[in-house]
């Protein structure tokens, strides 16, 4: 089969790699419809994530369809249409017993395309089949069901419900990416009173709008501590996202923040932040950082099966699989592409 | 009257000062019987706390007796023997009304021997006396009512509450000092299964055996990290209270909990400390931060009350009020006289 | 002055009475701008409330001008414009200290119009000022702050927030009276999949579908434990909101949930039902009572601010308070006048 | 082998049968070290459970050695010991996933030696074992182990946990039965002020007192709502937990509840109680049910292992399975032998 590979810093290929067969009893293999590229696929690219060997397949979202499953396999039937989640879930460890599968510490948690191959490939080997892909609803497509393998749960548990968000709460999101955008449509699922967008590029503001902000601050040219304070009676936030991962954004959350306010870090970070407990040690501020978990893909799917959430104004360019290498192109230099989501489809046979 | 006055940096004296009037409607006179010296009494003396200004009586604990109520007062009358606590709270503004006392915006907060004179005097005026102060029931000595004016809902809200103590948890206490100490005797209500204190100082770690923790760690010595983790499974702890106020021991806390664990700062800092985010940003940990509430008070006076918390224990030392420099000097040299908590008497007539 | 009192069962007359003033140092004087019916007027006028006396003005909803205030009031002052909330507040008894203000000990809680005189009247004496009025805020009218005395923190405190509504939730309402339509509105503020209203009336369904909920059944005509069970995948609801006050109706709520889902009865019962605990003891249920707090009175306040709850839309009929017996008449009859909320302001002088 | 087997309403015999065998891929065959007899194995065999079918091994809670495991078994080897837990979890339905076990709709849930056959035999077959087995660890004994196969989790989940006992709390339990007593020792894990103990049996009273009740009531004597008024300040009890299954200890339960406490019904009832919403539906109740989901079987695991909860004083009789009749005996007359919990141990071969 073709297959996107990693060959190392600076290095990818769409090339012919062996079909994936079943390892463990509660494995599944999927054939791939539809999948996409991520920010973390890049920063693999770049070499930022050691862990993840030479000729490694890329790629940890996808909807596609059954084409066998192991003997322990329950939930999943050959021939089912499935999404294959970025995170799998043993099932059975303590942090998935807490549904922190994220962390998951009896062999899953963000393995695909990182630890074990992934989904940029005609067919993935998916284990723990059972807890870790989702059937599709009649009243959603495969695209939108797409957008919920890994995008709409981390913005919507690592920085809405981690950060709390309720309804009336002064809300900031720094960063207007696609994951921040996440973090925008979902938190106005809980109805705060203001959702206020920071981001350094009018472009991408203007989308934010879209997306649900009720206020966009370019803090290229406004201090965002002054609109903030004008914006929340002098007190700040109750709840600031950080969906950047930059040292100076992250800071920058710490000061917009109420006190009992919460900063819910989603950003993935390369270095350490300072953190001013000089003025923050007596404010009752939390502060969060996490992985998404994807326990809230049920609640995700009922959403946009009822037309709640709109998981389609993710996806900008659409590609077939034999033009994978371009959509990586248009995905990494959205600057100019405007990308937020690229979907890639199997290319019909 | 007699009070113990700050006259500037590394300045203090017991002086014949002006009795307190009342001023507010919601204001209490009450004549002070008992009184104690807080490691934030210290900070002011050396001129950390810069908002205080010269002439300012110090002390935010006492027990004492209602002398004089404002027209506005409606749950305490002349009297009544009342203990004042830490925190002034307006019982109105936005803040108290989430039971966040020590953020109010309404005139309280910490502002006894602080922005206004406070408790380490003959009298002192303890504005919105209705719900500032908490009656002393039956089976409540002064003394025992005295640790509650901060030193235990510090250690219980800010380290025990905030920090989410389960039981079955592995608890981590850094710094066995006395809101350590009182971190470790809160944590303790919660039956954690293991409460381990960290300390550089073999004296504090045997009394921080005494006040409950299970295991020890002279961190001098032995090397935190490894030790935690042998006691943990290898994962680190639920909960890490952080009791000191360094760059250091914050630092610490956060390599010491496990996935999905707290980092509950009680410490008071002074200068910013490095937050690894690169380590920290996909593990799914909370860092709190906290000045006390004492919206526990209530809980605790019955749990003092039920012996469920020994609060006397914290008591090494006892004065009479005319002899407040030397309790001041105690108090400031704990390594030598094993100072945890000084009780300072009014002296009889 | 003016004012409808209650003049024992059956009776109550547009009376003129003394002006009321000042008696404790926590008052208010309110000079009455707008007030409204509630039903519970209706249940003292009917006797079924025997602590109210003949000769009890009755209403407990208002919005105002102050004209005094007492010694001891200090963020209210006289000229200011103000919600006068349907609950009273000490803010300093262990309920108000948890916000559960309806259950206040310190003198407040329903009090208005209940065992004090109330709000249908030219002027009105509000207890505890400072706790139990909120300021009215730009942006928002004077008619919509008088739907945030009583119905909407009725709605969402009672129904959707004990009830625990989350994002793609199926939620049922029964009854789609004022109070039922509230906790529709409401419970749309979170996202639910499906809000599901159960009326045996038609026009109030029609009425519902405005109010956001997605499905209407007429249970006069059809079973509603199958309509509720074909639209929850066979489950049941994640929560049901009681808002009729009948026997049979509540009884209904407890056949529609799922396991581990909520019960949440806002309506005012006057006896007991049967509680299937054959049936559900082991089904994970949780049943909810409660009077209304208040305390998300200024989230309200918030959320009608920011256009997010349309608050005019409960007002179906004006009166001047000249005509109090009419807007009576019309509340009363509201099956032939469609009345959900009547405004009632102040006659010009 | 031999087996404990239902032969319809009132009919049980020690007989032998066959050797269950793996059915499902996630299957293990457990050689059964130690079984216990319940409450409910009596509503079984009084015909009170009429899922239960004649045939069925009864049984639901054991001890043993694993000797065989199915394909799709990862975490549970052949040889290892382990506790069968009352309750099985597929691990990947939306109850399971929620932490709700015992709501399990795949497949899991209470089946043992109920849907299915159970511990009461020399082998069982458990279903789901990576899910539904846990390891022995160091330090705890096969007799305390078998305490958390049902009667802990049972008194700490829905008793304690559901009933959000807190430090300070007063906390009623209603009957001094196993599961009562499960209650009460894990009532005090969290420091309630006080635990009080509701029973019309003194020496089950007394019992009581040795768990950790602080005060007991026998009701058959003395008024127990005056006496928890008397004991709780005038308010009533935080939280109630009922642990009879009775129509008038649920209808007690209601009556001892102050404003925004809670009921916990633990008890199995077989008819439905009268609500009294005519004196509850302002008094911010909430009342709860349930099933064991044993997810806190970890925790309990650890509290055992560190002392901080006494499993063996559970236990006041031992058995050899050829005695398994005379054990079902003593548990039936507790009233004359006093028992609590039976171990019933594999007969030496």
């Amino acid at each position: 089969m073709r297959a996107l590979v990693f060959n190392g810093p600076g290095e990818k290929s769409w090339a012919e790699v062996d079909e994936p067969t079943i390892i463990d009893a509660t494995d599944a293999i999927v054939r791939v419809d539809l999948t996409t590229v991520c920010g973390s696929d890049l920063h693999i690219l770049r070499g930022d994530v050691p862990e993840v060997s030479a000729g490694r397949i890329l790629g940890h979202e996808a909807v596609g369809t059954v084409t066998a499953i192991g003997a322990g396999v329950r939930r999943v039937a050959v021939g089912e249409r499935v999404l294959v989640s970025c995170i799998s879930s043993c099932g059975a460890c303590e942090y998935c017993r807490l549904s922190r599968y994220g962390q998951c510490v009896g062999g899953g948690g963000w393995i695909l395309g990182h630890l074990i191959n992934g989904t940029q490939a005609e067919f993935v080997r998916v284990p723990f089949a059972d807890t870790s892909t989702y059937a599709i609803p009649e009243g959603v497509s495969d695209e939108e069901m797409l957008m919920i393998a890994d995008i709409l749960p981390t913005g919507y548990e690592v920085g809405v419900l981690l950060g709390t968000v309720h309804p009336g709460d002064v809300v900031v999101v720094i960063g207007a990416g696609p994951v921040g955008l996440a973090a925008i449509a979902t938190a106005a699922l809980l109805s705060p009173e203001t959702i206020i967008a920071i981001d350094r590029d009018d472009k991408r503001l203007a989308v934010a709008a879209e997306f649900g902000a009720d206020l966009t601050v370019n803090n290229s040219t406004i201090d965002p501590l002054a609109f903030v304070m004008e914006h929340s009676g002098g007190q700040g936030a109750h709840v600031v996202i950080e969906a950047v991962g930059l040292v100076e954004t992250f800071e920058l959350a710490t000061t917009l923040v109420r006190p009992v306010g919460h900063v819910a870090n989603i950003g993935v970070h390369g270095s350490p932040a300072s953190l001013h407990l000089e003025t923050l040690w007596h404010r009752d501020v939390t502060i969060t950082t996490g992985l998404v978990d994807t326990f809230s893909t049920p609640t995700l799917i009922r959403l946009v099966a009822s037309d709640q959430l709109e998981a389609k104004a993710f996806i900008t360019h659409r590609f077939s699989m034999n033009d994978m290498l371009d959509a990586y192109d248009a995905f990494e230099h959205a600057g100019d592409s405007g990308a937020l989501k690229v979907v890639i489809a199997a290319t019909p046979q």
